[in-house]
């Protein structure tokens, strides 16, 4: 039963194994056509029929991710890549790769609709001996009590008996998935070991990085979501000391460079917050456990609280800074740069240049936003702005949202010339230098820095 | 004024230069040794008459460090070191480091009594022209605020005119002081630039490692203690973890081990709390300058409970063990191995083993302590057993306190025949197999481990 592993790599490439890959986004599309690439057949199974119909024409949304455009259109081309919205088109995979979102809800519970539904779906589908494998970040326990029950009675037949089921974490960075994926090693916990041994030869064989087998699905879970909450506590932490530090006349980002010349120190930079799919809900997944066993991570909910919270520091850097110049929030006008969550990608997901734009507008002033990612489009109920130079055209104060490329080269000297002198910079991604933005006539002030 | 950067190591190593250093303790001594093996004549100042003498005859408290003793004894031997308990021996002296420690009193406010009381009596005793070099850790503005006013009240001279301040906080692991005192570069900041001009030039010259100029002595020592502090918020963490998957059964070290595979992950592990003169005191000399400005780092108060309630953890620990072999910790023999707050040192300061010893004695339990670098000494009020045999005999329950190396190695078959069987292992600082454990026949139980 199951896949065997010891053939795995002539099966793969002689086109014997069919591999099925649920959810097409920034996980689950790489993940596919990598596994076309060493050979398999793959089907792509996404709900959202555009992503399904670009993809079968090898577009891909992620332009962010370098060289995945490329990858798709050759696998597509050659017929090893379909893509469906249609879950029967899976039947007869011999794995099934799970990549779908796993959010929190409003009240910062975790959201597990969308996998339940995947799992119920593949239940009704998917064939003994296979090998269902879940990328998607789940809180420990979740694989064992939830998504295996589901499969079971959907199916009739027991995991570990009839089929396998795997844990294996994604782990890894938006904006470098195609670098990540071949780099970092797989965590897998399997439901029994042969789960494992198969999942980790799958993954071995098509990714060429190390496998790193674990006792069960709960402890790969638990190794996921640990790795990003160290993150996520770091930041806070480096928050935490950046709000002291302006307040104590000393600048942050001389201290962490000092700091950073120890070897057992590992440098986290203050900013305007946490985004995207991972850190701003890792935690919950973790404190939700906590809390059915009554040992709640008030450390690890704490720091969620603090980085939450940093949306509002910024606009009271922004409401300080006008004030200097002797001019309200109200009726001015404020150029966000960079809206993405981190540098260099395309991704607005809980950014928080969200948070802090809706608060600005709430507050009286008209914003004009940029991301030289968003070009066109309309963020926050925003239109972008169609370059920079517009962007900053008579702003009272420039904001700087995300530490981008583009955004570490600013000409500070054009940006005096187009502003509405006196104007302020508001830097929360530390990419301005204090000083240079004081000798070309903005009042500056930065998050943690003096 | 001040000493010329320009010919340091020339008057360095010509003998024209004489270094005074108050307080010799593990910062202290290895420090007055260094500046002697380039040449300088140096006083070592400390009021522990012990001490000194011990000094005056090449022998230091400090045999944990290795090569301190040999290169001691041959700075002494060619007269280039001299410790004394008078504070006017260090009259003279073109550079005076301060190396006193400085401790928090029992109610977590920093205790600089030590550091203001060197302080005075320096300010009666040094001459004009000489940098005053503080290497204790202490909050950001002390150094301004404090140290500054006295120096200057007690001498009638200006700081930054007539003599140099300058903050460099020491950096040494201790049982690594040797080692890290070439290796890990020093933060200089001074009250002005030639203060930290000439400390740069100095300790580059002397230790022949880095010097990172920093604005000024709070910058200095913000970086310090942040340092020391991300370690206490990430040991913390790690325990919160450690808790929680004790209840969830996770294996903690399976997850860190697995998470360590990621390159933007640092590994630090649970155990018995955090000890020694810095971790469990730097985060109240931060808290205690965050109160004074309405600003507190709860994040950094928070870590700080953590660590410090594990030593009632491993005690909970010590019971549920007990309880499964069917003995109370009444009337128990539990043999503890480690008592320094670190492996492979000889330091009880401030050890989280000393508050398990306490609470299992109040709950009636006998101790048997053991450590390979306290032999036939007495700690916390027991002898220390004269070698582990001893200590392990008739034992109920054998506790780890700390990972010394000879506890990697400890052979199980003859722990078992030797304790009181049916016995328990309590292991704080995962260096027991627990699988081994149990196959030997122990009950075992590990902070953080299944």
């Amino acid at each position: 039963m199951y896949i065997p592993t010891a053939n795995i790599g002539e099966s793969l490439e002689k086109g014997r194994l069919t591999i099925a890959v649920i959810g097409l986004g920034r996980i689950g599309l790489p993940t596919a056509v990598s596994f076309a690439e060493a050979g398999a057949k793959v089907i792509g199974i996404d709900i959202n029929a555009e992503v399904v119909s670009g993809i079968n024409v090898g577009r891909s949304r992620f332009t962010d991710e370098p060289g995945l455009n490329d990858r798709l259109r050759k696998v597509v081309t050659n017929g090893k890549l379909k893509a469906s919205t249609r879950i029967e088109d899976m039947a007869g995979a011999d794995a099934i790769i799970v990549a779908v979102p796993t959010p929190v809800d409003d009240r910062k519970t975790p959201d597990y609709s969308y996998i339940k539904s995947a799992c119920e779906n593949i239940s009704r589908q998917f064939k003994g001996g296979s090998l269902i494998i879940i990328e998607s970040t789940v809180g420990p326990g979740t694989v064992e009590g939830i998504i295996v029950p589901i499969l079971e009675a959907g199916s009739g037949m027991r995991a570990g008996k009839d089929f396998g089921v795997a844990s294996c974490p994604e782990r890894a960075d938006p904006g470098k998935i195609m670098r990540d994926m071949v780099n970092v090693p797989r965590i897998i916990g399997g439901v029994d070991g042969r789960s494992a041994d198969v999942a980790a030869a799958l993954y071995e064989k098509v990714l060429g990085t190390k496998a790193v087998k674990v006792s069960n699905p709960k402890t790969a879970n638990a190794a996921k979501l640990m790795e990003n909450i160290f993150r996520d506590v770091n930041i806070a932490l480096a928050n935490e000391f950046a709000l002291l530090y302006e307040k104590l006349g000393i600048d942050s980002m001389e201290v962490i460079n000092a700091c950073a010349t120890k070897y057992n120190f590992v440098p986290h930079y203050p900013g305007a917050g946490v985004g995207g799919p991972c850190l701003p809900s890792n935690s919950y997944y973790l404190i939700s456990e906590g809390v059915k066993v009554g040992n709640i991570p008030y450390l690890v909910r704490f720091a969620r609280e603090i980085n939450d919270r940093m949306p509002d520091h910024v606009v009271t850097l922004v409401e300080e800074a006008l004030n200097e110049v002797k001019k309200t929030v109200k009726g001015s006008r404020i150029s966000v740069l960079g809206l993405s969550y981190k540098p260099n990608i395309k991704d607005l997901q809980l950014t928080p240049v969200e948070r802090i734009c809706s608060e600005l507008k709430e507050m009286g002033a008209s914003c004009a936003i940029f991301d030289p990612y968003c070009i066109g489009e309309t963020a926050f109920g925003f239109r972008v702005e169609d370059d920079l130079r517009s962007a900053v055209k008579g702003a009272d104060c420039i904001l700087i949202g995300t530490a981008h490329d583009e955004f570490r080269k600013l000409d500070l000297g054009m940006l005096a010339r187009l502003s509405n002198s006196p104007a302020a910079i508001v830097d929360a991604r530390h990419v301005v230098d204090p000083r240079r933005a004081r000798e070309n006539g903005f009042f500056y002030r930065g998050v943690g820095r003096i």
